[in-house]
């Protein structure tokens, strides 16, 4: 009998890649009104590109994208991208709509909340409290503060032992076949894959024990 | 007779310090609500002291906090701090009531509209955009992008050379002499220092050309 719901941050808890998305595209737009000299839409592949290769953290990606297109360095043409990347990823770090209800109605079913993710502690800590959602999980364990940089089985025995379980009586709830899903149903436990369109990556011999299009069915499994 | 004035940035064109004590008492009740276990005054006076030991532009300020506290680190309350001291110092980044008024009002009067500032250029453009004033000056020039750290008089001697005007053609306006008021009145500008409660620095034998207690004084002056 499940017992407690642990869950993924992002694209599963708010809809990151939306926010990532729509961040980068009034980046852009506010480059060219700063000065930028190329299109929407050459802008926009090109900051894509660099993020893909120098990945989500990294902080001077408007530095090497003016590189990668043979224009010379620019601090207000960046300060524009700052400015207008910072505005918009922070106005759209929003719980899904059934977010919070789910969680709430979890909670007073008597379920166990959790938290699990691999990302910077304090970055992931900021999503919880911007959301809003930060009171409402029983545990929220990030595995860098255990000297991991990913989710393994390891990490799923110590929450569900802090949470007094046993592995199958939790349940993970991830959109991406890289954040735990493999190594929880290893363990025995419950797997819950939340569907992103365009899918965020697939495994083809995998079958998580569900698959959901939103974080309220977990409801109806439960 | 003077046809440019020239802006410092901090505390001359927005209340800086302002801004900046607003957002560490917000970041330290936001830490307290998250579980700091000091009262406000004592988390106050400890943030207070991190930066003026370690800048402003230091990016661990609540880590070092913890440690001087003696509490261990705690990514929830660092994410605290940071979500508050964000958004509080980006909700204080705004002009003067009169900035926008007397720089309109000094632009159609004719007169060429500068900013000198030694900060982050990044940084410094991003005030400039938020704050809504990037459109309105003429030449904007941060030391940094000239490999000086410092406002010196050659840096002056380039903005005017560029504005095509001789030095007493030039007023500078700033609320701190560390910020070129001694190098351009050395040169042979026009110096208006603008007084702030409590005031930045003094140095008791220099006397600025003209001192107001706020920007719209300017139009008075010319």
């Amino acid at each position: 009998m499940i017992k407690s719901i642990i869950f993924n941050i992002d694209d599963t808890l708010y809809d990151s890649s939306f926010q990532l998305e729509m961040a980068r595209m009034n980046a852009v737009k506010a480059m060219i009104e700063s000065g930028l000299p190329v299109d929407v839409e050459r802008a926009f592949r090109t900051i894509n590109d660099i993020v893909e290769k120098y990945g989500r953290y990294y902080s001077k990606h408007f530095d090497r994208m003016l590189e990668q297109l043979g224009l010379r360095w620019d601090p207000r043409i960046i300060a524009a991208g700052v400015v207008a990347y910072r505005e918009t990823s922070w106005a759209f770090l929003k719980p899904f709509p059934d977010t919070i209800p789910t969680l709430l109605n979890l909670r007073d079913r008597g379920y166990k909340l959790g938290v699990i993710s691999n990302g910077d502690p304090v970055k992931q800590w900021q999503k919880l409290i911007k959301i809003g959602i930060h009171h409402l999980f029983h545990k929220v364990l990030l595995t860098r503060e255990h000297g991991k940089d990913n989710i393994d089985e390891e990490v799923f025995q110590f929450i569900l032992g802090e949470l007094d379980l046993h592995p199958e009586e939790g349940a993970l709830v991830s959109s991406t076949y890289s954040c735990g899903i493999l190594e929880a149903k290893s363990l025995g436990m419950v797997t819950i894959f939340l569907r992103r369109k365009p899918s965020l990556d697939k495994i083809a011999d995998f079958k998580p024990t569900y698959e959901i299009d939103r974080l309220s069915e977990i409801l109806n499994i439960l």
